[in-house]
């Protein structure tokens, strides 16, 4: 099958999670991603869950590194020589994209910031991903930025948890993943307006903009009626009953019931026809204005059934709902197996690893998982020699010298 | 400035939530996304909250529409009559990209689907985006696919809540919003490909798959290690303290203290340098097994000071921390209105109004929100006329069928 991005080629100083995130969804799509890792590897190469090498179970491999750079190949370079700094500049001045998620002046000070690369190759498409953003005030620059800054910085954080509750985290690093998708949205967009100029660019994507991008109504909410808006738990803040609900076996089911025809329908599957034209809740205003006497009524009938036998019935009667699916759950489910949501790598001296697929389902050109996840350095000789058309004499000479590192 | 997508024309046949969110992303970025909306108009439209006309406040215009829409034009064409329906097929001739986010078979039955339309440009790109997908198994395409049902099915929701309590929904709709960012990518891969070949292609985003590829370390952490992840609040599994606390004025601050030289400063700041070298505290490993002792602690004395003089302290010693804010201080954010990610548009009508601006920060093609969002029909001229080049006869002449409407 063709690859979209077939041909392009990045070099990605990434590490950890929102730029790796960003070249993992290029490299689905076929673009040829180069790690540059130092020495002791990206940082998550550390973070658990490990699965054990085969021949040395002492030798583990992250799980954590291995779902996000699959497709990728890894060069090992130690950017504190200067030939090894020399090493990535030629691989920049044959590159398209270069990518990094560093504090904003690290690159800097390695030498390799925007205005530095632009020199070597003005055609380059750089593609920055940090907090607050390249040019932030001083007071957000000096801030780390963990996912969870940004979570909390932006407002989202907010506006999720329980009703009346305390605020709580997304629960996957959705500030890094969310920049990680603007970050290829911005570089494939700069390809465009290069192919009709020419020209590079740098694109500066911030984490915390990135998830205020996303807050949907809360911003006109807020602005437009001056009230402040909350946590809801699983529930809406205009219709009802439109939340989760507890089974008898504590499995969770969220029935969706969207408008008046619909409650007639659930009211029947719960065998609580009294509630249908009930003067507190015949319409969804109504139920909305005596949710606090409703919701108990129906937690306490959800309690009666499991909550397969309620999927079952709300689905027979053409009512929208769905499992609270739980992740053991979710690596089996029949349609995103059947979508290839849920593949299987053969990773390199360990077996068989269960990521998430591509959701880049395209007719022509679908994102696929191609390759497992690099081993530190593995590619570093096939890229010197390949891709920079180095010979082995000199290849030899840097590894001698400390500054690139083949693989163990 | 230059745009990056300038050139690039979308028909846009998408409502509510998902395909507007992606068609939003390309119109920051300069394509021409021209929006086709049946006469009652985009249902999106009618969602709180309202915002009144100043010369008819009994017209109320949706500052929901207006905050997804804007940089957007609208042209309102009546697809069930056969002259709108021409109409719309002349649009496609003439356009890139097609997006639209109907049931899987609406587009078919309209005549409409992909394959229909490639017939009549096979250059055509062609975007749908749904809930399980367009190829999903018979017993999931009949589910309604709420963003609710998104977040449910895809195991989002039951890593997110309170620590033991019940799963919570996220509180914008990602399931949307992250389809609505895979849309934008799919379409910008195919504009590659399309470039290197002349090939258009179908691109079918589920917002279910899109929610399973944000799941981060869940699903290795579930297949490598056999436990269901559960919600965890605001805190870490293996990090302690990184979390939230709750200071005097009620306001949250989170401290996310990565390693054992941040608990050094963390406990001087707090104030209670006796836990420094405290045997169960002393290495985060210790804090983590210890989490149920010291998280008590921690919160009592988090408990003396108001969020603001914590936030202070805390910054002035180098140590990570950020204000959980809440929406009405994200648009008085000092670093968001610096990087313009807070704007005001002059909505025709209504006057000025607040949304989230473009997080794609580009040296040369930055992404703006350059104009309002459409009055319904307000460009079905415009679009006639210069895009179509229709004469004034044959635009009077749908009119007057009522196969196209013009503004009110």
């Amino acid at each position: 099958m063709a690859k979209a991005l077939e041909g392009l080629t990045i070099i990605d100083l990434s590490h950890v999670l929102a730029a790796p995130f960003c070249t993992m969804i290029l490299a689905d799509l076929g673009a040829d991603v180069i790690k540059v890792e130092p020495p002791i590897g990206d940082d998550s190469r550390a973070f658990g869950p490990f699965v054990a090498e085969k021949d040395d179970p002492a030798i583990k491999q992250s799980g954590y590194f291995i779902s996000i750079n699959r497709n990728k190949r890894s060069t090992c370079v130690n950017l504190k020589t200067d030939a090894g700094r020399a090493v990535l500049r030629d691989m920049i001045t044959r590159a398209d994209v270069v990518v990094e998620n560093f504090r904003p002046d690290t690159m800097d000070k390695l030498g390799f910031g925007y205005e530095q690369l632009k020199a070597i190759n003005p055609a380059i498409i750089y593609c920055s991903i940090c907090g607050f953003g390249h040019d932030a005030l001083p007071e957000y620059a000096s801030t780390p930025a963990y996912d969870m800054v940004a979570q909390a910085s932006s407002g989202l954080m907010s506006i999720t948890g329980p009703i009346g509750g305390p605020p709580v985290r997304v629960g996957s690093s959705v500030g890094d993943i969310m920049a990680g998708h603007q970050g290829a949205i911005g570089i494939l967009a700069a390809l465009e307006y290069r192919r009709r100029t020419g020209k590079g660019q740098h694109i500066d994507i911030s984490m915390v903009d990135g998830l205020v991008y996303t807050l949907e109504n809360a911003i006109v909410r807020y602005t437009l009626e001056g009230a402040v808006p909350e946590p809801l738990g699983s529930s809406h803040p205009t219709i009802t009953p439109f939340q989760g609900f507890e089974a008898r076996d504590g499995k969770f089911v969220i029935t969706p019931i969207g408008n008046d025809s619909l409650w007639v329908g659930f009211c029947k599957v719960l065998g609580r026809e009294d509630l249908t034209n009930h003067e507190l809740y015949k319409t969804n205003a109504l139920r909305t204005k005596h949710r606090d006497t409703l919701i108990p009524i129906i937690a306490s009938e959800m309690k009666k059934r499991d909550a397969a036998d309620w999927i079952a019935a709300l689905t027979a009667a053409g009512l929208p709902n769905s499992p609270i699916n739980t992740i053991d759950q979710v690596v089996q489910d029949r349609n995103l197996l059947h979508r290839n949501m849920i593949v299987t790598v053969d990773q390199p001296r360990v077996g068989s690893v269960t990521m998430a697929g591509s959701p880049f389902r395209m007719s022509e050109t679908p994102g696929t998982v191609h390759s497992p996840a690099p081993l530190l350095g593995e590619h570093t000789e096939e890229v010197l020699s390949g891709f920079l058309g180095y010979d082995d004499a000199r290849i030899a000479e840097l590894e001698a010298q400390g500054a690139v590192i083949p693989s163990r």
